[in-house]
């Protein structure tokens, strides 16, 4: 253990294409999907050492590694998955997919609608999380993992962890949900509907069906970065990186140019959002995120939900995250506690909000590679 | 004083024509302006008993009272001036303006450009909350108030009360700063930022002069006022308010139309503001939050820059404010210690958030009750 964490190193991603219809919960059926996904590491001949992990509202299969030695940027969870890392590829096979409705090679609403041939658009239907466990059921029994050693995941991903374990109660032996929460307050969805709101409003959206108009709603789409943005970070994070800095010297502009440097950071991370992700697949996320509460078939008793599942269960949150905060966490524990679950629950100090499930904050780091030391233990690798 | 509290009744506007051209700090001349104000109450013998309201940042002149008996509002503070309310008519000669830059009658962006006979639009210099002050301070002299017995306000309006006692130190007996900050931090400015975006991305600004368009930036001042209305309630009211409710019975519509509560509330909230606001005045009064910061000509020190007044203080925050939380009235309060200064403070229990000082919370009404008794008191009436 005294070596350095290393990378991944170059990856591939794959695609998994699924033939069969697929009835979703909201009572649509695709006909047929695919997923894209990347594995890391090895399985072992007990197949017993699968970690699923799930992503957030904008990530995407490409966990780990590099495509090509060129790559300015690894995969999204680089420092958490690899040789040596937390969830280690030396002992793990690590699975990470783009979830159905993406916009990065998985079936979505940018995709071709084999009905019409052309893209599916505001014709794609509504997912929620459950559509997602679903469909990670269908990897999963295609790769040959019966049971995942672990399933993992941050924010939304948090959810699609917590939801495996109630949908598929045998098939998880570890399930680690991290700044996420049990379903979203009113709060919640009204950030999560000004989004929309920008992104329906906006005349380049044409109702969903602006991939043949030549444009695409980047202003919504922009806005609605910004917006998140500023519920993933905290203000004292916010406060501490920009404080109330000018982004040139020699005082105020009096214009409405941009001229704080949170502007120009905000601006700058709303544009290179929209030059990459896809309208659609934001509000089909959004839209996941506001529907998830799975106590909603149980009576509205999370215990109830989680109550067939043998699951062990790590609970992480962090002080400065306002956006799911501790609070909420604690409520995903207290259900699982009145239901008798074995559960771990950590809060973690951070400077960093919602997105120090991204970061590297040591305590954090840490914690994750001790549990997870655990599970490769119990799973014997 | 066991009389029932009651409205000031049937008000009428007035109008305050200055023709001198205005110096702005920014650099611009005004050649002249109006703002438009309302009086209540009895000026004294003495003149001492004069308060001016300062308003927030969608505020304006019509503090309390009805235009006519039909009027189905009163003022947006009505719950707080009056006969027998806490400032209280019977004794007070209370003032409200419509600020410079408004959109209520006072000279702003949609007004006359004399120099073109246009509207301003994009012309309208940005404008500070001291050139607020400075222009409150014309108005003072034209009715003849030396000193104010009080300058009370809220949110923006609490900047504008504690800039009055920095720019003009001897002409505020009281200042009364409710759920204010001294200045914003990078969150504020982030959201501010995002509301500006809104407007300004919206194809019907037409860069600040749609006035002969035909067209409002409608959907981009709703958006900015959605997004504005989420921050200041409290995720704890919202959640008693609203919840996770739907607006119609049957479940989940798994389509992206308003579906929860909360989004309808906040739409409509949205549209109405739309209706009555003007884009290019929201503008102006987010970025003179952004520019508040009265430490600034006093080398960062607010002590300094308080050093002058003898004025007396009351700093009010709400608990679950996170637009202005009491954290950051504490720095003021801190500020006015180091600078010696009277000051009493109040952190009230409320569930309303940042909007809190628009409500009638108990403990806030009784306290501004007792305060402004004292303040009576103390100039005789």
């Amino acid at each position: 253990m005294t070596q350095a964490p290393q990378s991944v190193g170059l990856v591939t991603a794959q695609c998994a294409v699924f033939d069969a219809p697929f009835q979703l919960q909201g009572g649509a059926v695709l006909p047929g999907f695919q997923l894209m996904y990347e594995t890391y590491g090895q399985m072992n001949a007990e197949r017993s050492n699968a970690i699923l992990i799930c992503h957030a509202l904008s990530g995407n299969h490409h966990v780990a590694g590099r495509y090509t030695a060129e790559d300015k940027y690894p995969g999204w969870w680089d420092s958490m998955v690899g040789p040596g890392k937390p969830i280690d590829t030396n002992r793990f096979f690590v699975v990470g997919l783009n979830n159905l409705g993406g916009c990065h090679g998985s079936t979505g609403p940018a995709s071709l609608n084999p009905a019409t041939g052309k893209p599916w658009g505001s014709a794609f239907p509504v997912v929620v999380v459950n559509d997602w466990v679903q469909s990670q059921a269908l990897l999963a029994d295609r790769l040959g993992i019966d049971k995942w050693a672990a399933v993992i995941g941050g924010s939304l991903g948090g959810m699609q962890a917590l939801r495996w374990t109630v949908t598929f109660p045998q098939r998880v032996r570890h399930c680690l949900t991290i700044a996420s929460a049990p379903k979203l307050t009113a709060q919640n969805i009204a950030f999560n509907d000004v989004a929309r709101t920008a992104i329906l409003a906006d005349p380049d959206f044409h109702g969903g069906d602006y991939y043949d108009k030549g444009v695409v709603p980047r202003r919504g789409l922009k806005l609605a970065r910004m917006l998140g943005h500023i519920t993933y970070l905290s203000d004292e994070g916010m406060g501490g990186k920009f404080g109330r800095q000018l982004k040139a010297e020699g005082g105020y502009q009096f214009s409405y140019e941009t001229e704080f440097e949170i502007e120009s950071y905000l601006r700058y991370q709303g544009d290179r959002f929209a030059d990459v992700f896809d309208a659609n697949t934001y509000l089909l996320m959004t839209k996941a995120l506001d529907y998830f509460d799975p106590a909603r078939h149980f009576g509205g008793s999370l215990p109830k939900a989680l109550e067939a599942t043998p699951a062990k269960f790590l609970v992480v949150s962090f002080t400065t995250d306002w956006r799911f905060s501790p609070e909420r966490s604690r409520e995903t524990v207290k259900a699982l506690l009145d239901a008798k679950k074995s559960v771990s629950y950590a809060e973690i100090e951070s400077v960093h909000g919602h997105d120090a499930f991204l970061m590297t904050d040591e305590p954090y780091m840490q914690l994750m590679h001790a549990y997870l030391n655990r599970v490769a233990e119990e799973v014997g690798v």
